[in-house]
């Protein structure tokens, strides 16, 4: 396992520091975020110190989701307040990551729970099918760019 | 492939309906986002017809991780405003599903886009270890209910 001493996730997954560990495999660790959207808001995270997706090898990532979607369903039939769930990963400061040893938050949702979304008010206007083409031609040209896939 | 002619996304997977592609194997099909968040927001979504997380094939839905991946490295590189990444998927009415076939966001995001969580008062309150703890064991005890997870 590679841990960095400095990252609280690491800490928390070599049991240096507290959780309230909800799995661990071989590959990723489940806790319970400490500051929940709403209770049971669960992070799964790799063993492995990987600070973002770039550096997110394809295997853990895959069963990051996996293990994610399980504890989505899991959500659902617990004893708590949960009638739907979000699954959601901020790569990049901007993109309010705040813990640099990346994670998927697994978050229960229900109504009136007072979470969601702002938009910008650019981002309510519905862009023409040239518009959106343009772009998807931008997107394109540098996935294909990208590895093979799969 | 299973469609269901009355679902948007499945008239876009199979043509019927326009979009603006972004790939397409035998399991997913990427397409930028119609009322995007910011510019080259993509959607992922299996090509069958799966309404919700619960019904989504864990082969698919790895696949649809690791093709998220893939798109959100080539936003980062691409001719486009992107300093970070969310991944974001909703799974249910209340969690933000709009279109019940499930789908994975893909959103570029950077500095000042006006984009972000609103969150409730009682929800930037830190629990407690024992009430986190608490928490944990209902969580806990509902996955272990669950199959096997590998």
């Amino acid at each position: 396992m590679i841990l960095d001493p400095d990252c609280i996730f690491c800490q928390i997954i070599s049991g240096q520091a507290e959780s309230s560990l909800i799995y661990k495999d071989d590959l990723v660790t489940a806790f319970l975020d400490n500051q929940p959207i709403n209770a049971g808001h669960v992070l799964v995270a790799p063993n492995k110190h990987i600070p973002d997706l770039a550096q997110l090898d394809g295997a853990i990532g895959k069963h990051m989701f996996i293990v994610g979607q399980q504890i989505a369903r899991a959500l659902r039939r617990a004893d708590l307040r949960c009638e739907g769930v979000n699954l959601f990963l901020a790569d990049g400061t901007v993109a309010g990551q705040s813990v640099f040893h990346i994670h998927l938050h697994i978050i229960p949702r229900y109504s009136g729970d007072g979470f969601g979304f702002r938009r910008s008010s650019a981002s309510l206007r519905k862009p023409s099918r040239a518009e959106l083409d343009s772009i998807g031609n931008i997107v394109r040209a540098s996935l294909n760019r990208e590895v093979e896939l799969r």
